[in-house]
């Protein structure tokens, strides 16, 4: 007979955690948080109802950890930003290359499909402090390309909510199974957005060419 | 005593009708479908709930109705963004600028935060064939651009759901009571979109800013 020993007891219950918010940000996703119960839960997870409850007190705190894992590992990602060695448009590109990824995974698109409505305001304003940094984080990173003479002067708060609306509705129109990759998206997006902004946009596009293989072929095909 | 006609009996109740909608569709808004009953819509417009269905049947009624609202007057615009007299940058930028305001109003506030998730299929696939009406005329209009060289060649999906995207999303982080305008908002998209697809962004510019003198004083302070 198999012995089950403490460890693997701790590591089964942290992957069946794993499992519980996947799954819950999957059917969040598909069927609208408002319409899935917890017993939509225990069933994909196929466990009993009381068991479920060994792992979290509700939905709303099931939502609640979906939308703070979307921003896992973001500290970095906005510390990023800050490095002055890098130029502006090509941080730009970086930024939202790794964001439309976080954005599409099971908790991004439980952020944006979802959002943080249904949330108390505790909770509903923890997110909201994460999405403002972001907000700023790129506005901060718009301004410095403007006074470094790479960008446009332009309203840098309209322009970075012009950004995030654009990939914030990826999950909307891009279904999980979609044929056009994320990247794609992104890289038309940011072609777009940095030879809107740009001074010099053939330049930037040239700039980010350098950097990512991927925005060289966008770049050569329509400049 | 006054003596009641039928007809002012009769515009009393399509005025009721409207009264219901509007106040729904900021209830919708405000609240969340889910959250809003239509014991909050009868109290909203002080009526009794069993007066409340004289006018419609269910919930579900009055949101498809108010996502229906948001349409109005479209099949014009449509059309108007056909008319090859006039540059295509214009016709986006006349088309987006009345997107903004049917946005921004109650019925399309409701359209851009409730969605037409709630609805049946029937309904539902109503309000994504308009959808889908609006992105196929913008795409149309993307592709004529490209073959007359005035665009970059792109994807004009991306392109188109980019904008779309950047454009439904204001009403998310824009209040009903917001300082900034609409107009100022469509000004700064616009400008950094068309720019970003224009093969001569200047002249793009000009050309717009002839068209609507508030764009003239962006393309100047941006340019």
């Amino acid at each position: 007979m198999a012995v089950t020993t403490t460890k693997q007891r701790k590591t089964s219950k942290v992957n069946k955690f794993e499992i519980i918010l996947k799954e819950a940000a999957r059917l969040f996703c598909e069927k609208g948080y408002e319409a899935t119960s917890l017993d939509d839960v225990a069933d994909a997870v196929n466990i009993h109802k009381a068991t479920l409850y060994h792992y979290i007190k509700s939905k709303e705190e099931i939502l609640y950890l979906c939308l703070l894992r979307s921003f896992e590992g973001y500290e970095q990602r906005l510390e990023e930003l800050k490095d002055a060695s890098v130029p502006v448009a090509d941080r730009l590109r970086r930024f939202f290359s790794t964001l439309i990824e976080a954005q599409n995974n099971e908790f991004g698109r439980c952020l944006c499909l979802v959002g943080r409505q249904p949330l108390g305001t505790e909770s509903g304003d923890k997110i909201l402090e994460f999405q403002r940094n972001m907000g700023f984080a790129v506005r901060r990173l718009l301004q410095e390309g403007i006074d470094n003479g790479s960008f446009k002067p332009c309203d840098t708060r309209l322009a970075a909510n012009m950004i995030f609306g654009a990939f914030n509705s990826v999950p909307k129109w891009r279904g999980p199974d979609a044929q056009t990759s994320t990247q794609q998206i992104a890289e038309t997006y940011l072609d777009l957005f940095i030879s809107g902004i740009s001074l010099r946009p053939k330049a930037m596009l040239d700039s980010g060419a350098k950097k990512a293989p991927g925005a060289a072929r966008r770049a050569n095909k329509t400049t």
